[in-house]
């Protein structure tokens, strides 16, 4: 079975063939997709998938990551990815100074759509804004989003890997998509 | 000749029409729209455009603004109605503290379809940000974007209109629709 993974970024697919232990073909392809403009990844996520279905007519997903900081209302929610490369890290740190609440969480929501509708699947990981930036591992918010006690950037990859929002949400999507294909019956016939 | 502007606030279509002066029918329509994320409000207000025109087969206008800070890479950008009611003037001015280059602009563009494509006009505001925040009037950044020395909150409702990135919009819109539907030649035979 192939699953279309609609990503600019071919390391990602890599992952998630990984991630399937090659139970699964995964390609990717990039491709502009209009979207609800809305401050909830789920949704954002779920209007992609569609509309790369409905172009594409193979099943696909779609993933969206967004970062909320309690005391900034949730900023910069699905926006992450333009604030991280406009006011950056520091941007972020400079809101915070003095801030006591420095709660975070991330949030990636997988959509999965096929010729019977959509499925959307959300992985979360609550933390906190660090004071500084520590670590020198990850990329984006890594360096200053702590999780007990230590930054994103300060995890080795395999323990970030196993806890980060991403993998869970991928590890629902695998759990949901395998019992929906009987991937185990087919594996069982085919072997 | 009837024109529909696709917004959740039904003041601007009031203000569209005043602008016309009677010649044209605005009515207004609320309507969720996907979007192309896009770092530029010409191609965000197209794309709407395109997507109400296909929709409801009649002639639209939607409207996109945003605000540019250049000390801040261009943020908040076209997100600028979502930063502001997340992290307010309050955090813009905590993100400006000791930034000595405080230029800024804001942009607005109208995109107008109808059968034959899509045009977009486009009206800006070059200013400044403000120490703090100074004037009761405007709503928004108004309160700490300087143009000639006051904020947009200092100034007189028919100033800031006078000069404002949306006027300036609406103004290039309008000469350019008069002439295209020959309204003034349509006044002559019905006058």
């Amino acid at each position: 079975m192939k699953l279309t993974l609609v990503t600019s970024n071919a390391h990602k697919a890599e992952e998630v063939a990984a991630f399937f232990g090659g139970m699964l073909e995964v390609e990717h392809i990039a491709m502009e997709i209009p979207e609800h403009r809305s401050d909830d990844v789920r949704t954002i996520a779920r209007g992609k998938a569609r509309f790369a279905f409905e172009h594409l007519k193979t099943p696909v997903i779609v993933d969206d990551t967004g970062l909320s900081i309690d005391a900034l209302n949730g900023f910069p929610g699905p926006y992450a990815a333009y604030v991280l490369h406009t006011i950056g890290n520091e941007g972020i740190l400079k809101l915070m100074e003095r801030a006591e609440d420095r709660r975070a969480h991330f949030t990636t929501a997988i959509a999965f759509a096929d010729g019977d509708g959509e499925r959307v699947f959300q992985g979360t990981l609550h933390g906190r804004i660090a004071p500084n930036p520590r670590g020198r591992g990850g990329f984006g918010y890594d360096p200053i989003f702590e999780w007990e006690g230590r930054t994103l950037a300060e995890l080795r990859l395999e323990e970030k890997s196993r806890i980060s929002h991403r993998a869970k949400a991928l590890r629902y999507f695998r759990e949901w998509f395998v019992k929906e294909h009987r991937m185990e019956d087919a594996q069982d016939t085919n072997g």
